[in-house]
């Protein structure tokens, strides 16, 4: 089987390898602190007695479904815990195709590089459904792209790599498109704590047997590597779900579902804020070189990313490496994200040398 | 899809739902001690710098591969660290299976209940082979089963749950029938530090492009909730197989890696053998109790599990139930391992309370 896999570890590994000074600008890993009580649930976990160790139910620790639930407004039933957001995503998008409704995945373009190698390795075929320069989604081109061969429709929001946030009309208008031909809207939002624009919407907010919405702590908590994330599914979609996961996986790592828990209930909004206003200034920052740089750009209403795009510079993988090599900056390719994309770079705004990047930027394309 | 779950989670809440006192004796969570410096691992963990907390390489960290590597004498490229073992068994037949060589998975009867759910999900078939009465496994009568369709060929040792130790002959022959068909042998040693009989030979002794070696730390470090495992693969499986490792859980959970990488480099010996006595002792006691019983047993040669059959009573669910109402103790159903231990109980050494559970059971089938 010829694996599409994403490209994130192999320019990781060449900008580690390059041997001298490289910006890391290139996959999604926060570099600001956990909060405080995630590092004191790990702790306590540590000191556990020996059953504490053992095995969390397979769907996850009650509590934190419970809490999830609650803040979600779902029942506790449609929660499954799991390994990060990633495995999330291949649940639901599993959880769609062996419904056996049609073998399509309708993704956008451009499209964040995981769901179509999932694709790939479930079975199913992929069908892209253009953004526009923003990288905002217009439903109605949703619409004439789905047909009765739609199993799934996967979006994410607020968007990678683009920065979009959908609206709350759009949101609702894709629900309704998966209700129109019996489809799953798959709606990523492991993002959503990073809503620049107040306008984030979740696919939740439109009750429906046809959406699954995924999400996790990877980002909200700067906590990639724990891997806790999350899937709700409607009553009639979970049962199987849930199996797949305990043939999978059996069970989500217990000491971070444990931390996890304790941030959640012990961290204030205060947290979330202060993370966003971090990002907020380094938008301003890098997209002020950038102007300077005389490049064009998409200023992101949510998530990390700015795309960028430079006269004469495509977005290919040869150029990333180049730019590793004679400016010391790592972004990632925007052909890794789609066709729509092959002119432009994408940079993660995940380190604190963000000002340091652009002004190498600024000066390597002046 | 009606996938086939393993019972094990069901018996576990209907114990808890009891209302009185039961015995736990239904998963094979140890209930010992984890290493020391597994806790110590957390504690260092829960203090690190936040690029720390993100994503580990997906294959696993590059420490913790090389240690195991090194430990089990293989190149360190072959070695993909996953979400504990259910992970690597899950990884290790899909990539069986995707040779497309065949879509049948042998299996022995009795089996570990997650194997044919795996090859259901995957879109496989299981094929049984039978073992004699004491667990024991005979390579011809593996040879006799296998064909062109022949896909994998999934054994256990020591065997979870007939407490079977195979011979390095048996390994050895097994491997060279898995050659015969161009089929995978997958042999799954997570009980491997559970060797009471000092004759545990591991698959790895005998080199071969058609072996996968499952293993992982869950037991032998009384961890089963960490969710740390690994897949040793022969060099022209393993790139498929990270792929679909980085495609479902993106990278496996880090504090639990670093924790066991902790522990692995730290802790001596004497660990691993004060918890080999431990369970010496437990299935003497237990098996004492059974022999004033009058039920039949097979002693087990390693692994936590002993198997009773007491007269008239055979091991279906609801006798499990009824065991867990009238008499306290709670086993699992042996029709769950396969047609030919549906006469039979299992019961998991892994509580302090054997010598009880085994004076309730005495009294109750006295």
């Amino acid at each position: 089987m010829n694996y599409e896999t994403p490209l994130f570890f192999r320019v990781m590994k060449y900008a580690d390898a390059a041997g001298h000074d490289v910006i890391d600008m290139v996959s999604g890993n926060p570099d600001w602190e956990p909060p405080e009580a995630l590092r004191e649930g790990l702790h306590e976990y540590a000191d556990f007695e020996p059953d504490r160790f053992q095995y969390a139910p397979s769907e996850g620790l009650l509590e934190l479904r419970e809490e999830i639930a609650a803040r979600r407004g779902v029942d506790v039933d449609q929660v499954v815990v799991t390994n990060g957001t990633g495995e999330a995503n291949y649940l639901a998008m599993a959880r769609a195709l062996e419904r056996e409704r049609g073998d399509e995945i309708l993704l956008t373009d451009p499209v964040y590089p995981y769901y179509p190698g999932k694709t790939t390795m479930l079975g199913g075929t992929q069908r892209y459904v253009a953004t526009d320069d923003e990288g905002g989604l217009d439903p109605a081109d949703v619409r004439a792209a789905a047909s009765e061969e739609t199993a799934a429709i996967v979006v994410t929001t607020p968007n990678n790599p683009t920065g979009a946030v959908y609206s709350a009309e759009t949101m609702r208008d894709l629900v309704g498109v998966a209700e129109e031909y019996d489809a799953i809207l798959i709606s990523d939002e492991v993002y959503d704590h990073y809503d620049l624009s107040g306008r984030f919407s979740s696919a939740l907010e439109t009750d429906s047997a046809n959406r699954i919405v995924t999400n996790g702590f990877s980002k909200s908590m700067a906590i990639t590597g724990a891997r806790v994330g999350y899937a709700i599914f409607p009553p009639a979609l979970v049962a199987d779900a849930k199996s797949r996961h305990m043939l999978v996986n059996v069970a989500t790592t217990r000491p971070g579902q444990y931390a996890v828990l304790n941030a959640l209930r012990e961290t204030g909004p205060d947290y979330y804020e202060r993370n966003r206003d971090l990002l907020r200034e380094r938008v301003d920052t890098f997209t002020d070189a950038l102007d300077a740089a005389g490049a064009e750009y998409t200023r992101p209403s949510g998530s990390f990313y700015v795309m960028a795009r430079f006269d004469g510079y495509p977005g290919t993988i040869a150029n990333v490496e180049r730019l590793i090599d004679e400016a010391g900056v790592a972004g990632m390719p925007g052909d890794a994200f789609g066709d729509s994309r092959t002119e432009w770079l994408r940079f993660a705004l995940v380190t604190p040398r963000v000002a340091e990047a652009a002004e190498r930027l600024a000066a390597y394309f002046d």
